[in-house]
């Protein structure tokens, strides 16, 4: 656990109402008085995740002072918005370019694909709201600093937010072993487009429905054993092709 | 602390004799009696690195059980010998591609690379005997069983590594971030040879005098705030450019 922690009713609310960025708020089981009652309806207004969990849980968090019962979890820099990212792509003139990361688990992951994102000039990485890392400590640290110039924004639903995007006109390219080869012509000479690059789970890859929904396909070839890059590995080899296309 | 732990002095004389791939010997501070002195001189023989250390850390590592004042870390997998990754080259009739990790300290970096290294057709992976992370269960367990599949050989002189492999007419490149763009064409046509990659420290990058010894130095550009890559996310895109290179 490597969020900011804060603990107690009123610092809670206060939090939420001032739409600092939280990934999750933590209620102890059996509470359910006036005030937690209120916490847990702004957290639904404000979209946050809440879970049930022991008392125990949350005198470990606040290191045994009085939590009332409460804990949030909170993200060491603000999320940004969809909107965000898109309008800074437009600010600076550029077709956007966005990486979606569908179910990424691993903090170090995300912290090398926000150095490799901030390098590159990507101008937004989005994560879901459930079952993604999400910003923490950790995240900050393996980024060496990227997560501070990396807007990052939560997206609820991942399939709502692709099909937003393709109205946008953006091309929504999925990397997926049975994609094309970026070796091949016709693979690579398509990225230089307002684009979303769509990154899967370090076991499982890319959903299937959200698989449906990409325009195409791409593949890194692969002539070893092994038959997956690492996702930071294989984020950095992707970005980096379209990268190279969009500066040629 | 994740090697493999051999102890007695025994067990740890027959593994040496066996040429099994040992990182290290450690034995306790004051042992100096025979069987100690003639695993101190086997070691030597061997290049085996010896460190003294207190009793107290063999004592941990053998779980308290009677080590006799000796412990050997062995590698979880044999290693290779360069002579090896260039015989190997040369049977599948294809220019040597070997990446040479000058000082790398991260076990889960070096997984990542060989896992890379795998995917990409490279022949060997070099890593200096000191100051560099070695061979280790979680460096098998990050490189996803790359580990088993690349031929990783420890070299004693780095400078005297390079100098070899010039003279059998290996190019030998840096990544370095004065070096030249890896999207300048120039730099690009010449990767296509036969090539040593040298990878730098985390921190520091290759030392100066490694990159002395470099026939040349490529950079990967980059746009953003930060001024450097995850060492493994570096060395995906540059061994993927090479890798190009020689497919098309």
């Amino acid at each position: 656990m490597d969020d900011n922690i804060i603990f107690g009713r009123n610092p809670v609310i206060e939090l939420i109402n001032a739409h600092h960025s939280i990934n999750k708020i933590l209620v102890a089981d059996g509470a359910r008085d006036g005030s937690i009652k209120k916490i847990t309806a702004l957290a639904l207004d404000h979209k946050i995740p809440v879970d049930f969990v022991p008392r125990s849980k949350l005198d470990q968090l606040a290191d045994r002072q009085n939590h009332q019962g409460v804990v949030a979890l909170a993200a060491p820099v603000d999320y940004s918005s969809l909107d965000d990212i898109l309008n800074h792509a437009q600010e600076i003139n550029q077709p956007p370019f966005i990486i979606l990361l569908d179910e990424i688990q691993d903090p170090h992951n995300f912290g090398a694909i926000l150095r490799t994102a901030d390098a590159a000039g990507v101008h937004g990485v989005l994560i879901p709201k459930h079952r993604s890392v999400s910003l923490s400590a950790t995240v900050a640290k393996t980024s060496a600093g990227a997560v501070e110039y990396v807007r990052v924004a939560q997206i609820g639903n991942v399939a709502q937010t692709i099909r937003r995007l393709k109205e946008l006109g953006l091309t929504v390219v999925g990397a997926d072993l049975d994609g094309l080869s970026i070796f091949d012509q016709s693979a690579r000479s398509d990225l230089n487009v307002p684009l979303v690059l769509i990154i899967g789970n370090e076991g499982k890859g890319i959903r299937r429905l959200t698989k449906e929904l990409c325009d195409r396909l791409i593949a890194i070839p692969m002539v070893g054993k092994i038959n997956s890059l690492n996702a930071s590995s294989a984020a950095a080899v992707l970005i980096y092709e379209v990268f190279r296309q969009r500066r040629q």
